[in-house]
């Protein structure tokens, strides 16, 4: 089933201790859309400068990702530059020019509306809100933030989350939003804000997948996941975003969304980030395969499973 | 069969966000022979001052523990205090009274000698490398260490990394005696240092346990585990120790130290972890039964496992 993405596309420089690359075709929904389009036909809404040219276009079309919601607006494309000298789980920010993504008013083509499936990638939540509303029909809504937003904007959050099925953050922000440093008890409460599922991602230790209790069954329906052990981090940037691409996409790719089907969803996330930080940029997830993808699968699991 | 285990017997008193517990009977070796003790006969080797009484002695007995290692030594025994009121995951230490582990000579029982498991807990290099030679016919050698050890006393522990068929330690641990931060280069360099296995706790996020490479099979030879989720963790002291007593006393009851049976240790080293940290001190080793063992065991399997 379709799955709609509202979130930025950017170019971002990054330096890591295997080297430097210029103006990568980048952002929260390029990932997202790359990683989910493996599994399941993607449409993205974002907004894009002069700079955005037809070699990255190509390599959305590449991928059967429908671009009709992307919007060419006269300047620059949002731009982003950080470093992972210092320590390779955090950047460092040293510069961000939001450029066109200053003015985003997202427009939804009405060749999207029939989206059963709707990620709101971190983006301003009054934003998210926005797209939220104008698709009615989405059946299944997943979203994302970050702490800028949960530490200034939070009555605006408060609002999106109400609208959520699953939010996907990370520890610090999970911990943050619920003001609580326990991460079940934090689980808990993010969950009474809205979401009937938080997924928290806990970067190079895997995620976890928590839903919102049922008399009897509570501890039983959270799931936890290591992630895929990797010789070699060249770029963390876009990790958080592609395991909720994989895992979104991997969903929509589902006739039923069964436990199970949650349960590999937070495989396959946890195997596309795992790809996406092999290399710069979107460099990986623009060269794997499927057959990649489930060969990775397939050896996750024998690393995970007892038997 | 039976285990040997040489480390520190101690009282701490530890302060977290819970309350405050004076003089807990805690240390090392106590922490590993409790979680073991459900699995394998366990030998203690030890020292204990005058403060050592009946109450002390009998928690160990409570558990079959073979106590004959344990020397009672003029003067007081091991006291630390530690308060986790800032950092529940790390330890703020307030005081280490080394008393009359400062003079530490382990001496091994003769009725020790029929043991096929050694585990070295944390202690001087000099005195585990003394212990690993005295007992020439342990089958598997494992073993711990800490940051103050790798840091200054390296070559001596560099000579008992070669008598080890398993390390356990923690990630900083692993990065700071490599010198390496990539976990997985890390462990390969660890490895050659002499222990052909590597189990790298991550605290609340699990362990992964590494082999050394065989041709062709390296990667699906490496297990990772998450960790039991927790609403309540009432004092960290001991997760560490559990989680080694647990492994390693589940190995020594294998008929045969398959694949497999290292994965079932790496769970059930995460069960005991998990019980040890939901009370203070032993409080919970002490209450619990192999019932509550492996239900939690089979509810791990649940969280973790795709069917």
């Amino acid at each position: 089933m379709p799955i709609t993405v509202v979130g930025s596309v950017a170019f971002d420089t990054v330096e890591t201790p295997f080297g430097r690359h210029e103006r990568c075709l980048a952002g929260a929904a390029t990932y997202f859309s790359l990683a989910a389009s493996f599994f399941a036909p993607v449409r993205i809404i974002a907004v894009v400068g002069e700079d955005f040219t037809a070699a990255e276009e190509a390599v959305f079309s590449a991928r059967k990702i429908d671009t009709r919601g992307i919007e060419r607006a006269p300047g620059k494309t949002f731009f982003w530059q950080g470093s992972y000298l210092e320590n390779l789980n955090e950047a460092r920010t040293l510069r961000t020019d939001l450029n066109v993504f200053a003015g985003f008013e997202p427009k939804i083509p009405a060749s999207y509306a029939d989206s059963d499936f709707l990620f709101l990638a971190n983006i301003d939540p009054v934003l998210q809100r926005r797209v939220r509303e104008a698709t009615p029909q989405a059946k299944l809504v997943a979203g994302d933030t970050m702490n800028y937003w949960i530490k200034d904007h939070k009555p605006a959050l408060l609002e999106v989350l109400k609208g959520l099925d699953i939010l996907l953050i990370n520890d610090t922000e999970a911990r943050m939003l619920a003001g609580n440093s326990n991460l079940v008890l934090a689980a808990r409460a993010v969950m009474a804000m809205g979401p009937r599922m938080l997924v928290v991602k806990h970067g190079e230790y895997g995620a976890t997948l928590f839903h919102k209790a049922v008399a009897g069954a509570q501890e039983s329906r959270t799931f936890k996941t290591p992630a895929f052990p990797l010789e070699q981090v060249v770029d963390p940037t876009g990790a958080g975003d592609s395991f909720a691409g994989g895992f979104f996409g991997y969903l929509a790719s589902q006739p039923e969304l069964t436990p199970g089907a949650f349960r590999r969803a937070m495989f396959y996330g946890s195997v596309m980030g795992s790809f996406t930080v092999e290399r710069f940029g979107t460099d990986r997830l623009q060269e794997i395969t499927r057959k990649d993808i489930d060969e990775r699968f397939n050896l996750f699991r024998e690393l995970t499973h007892l038997d």
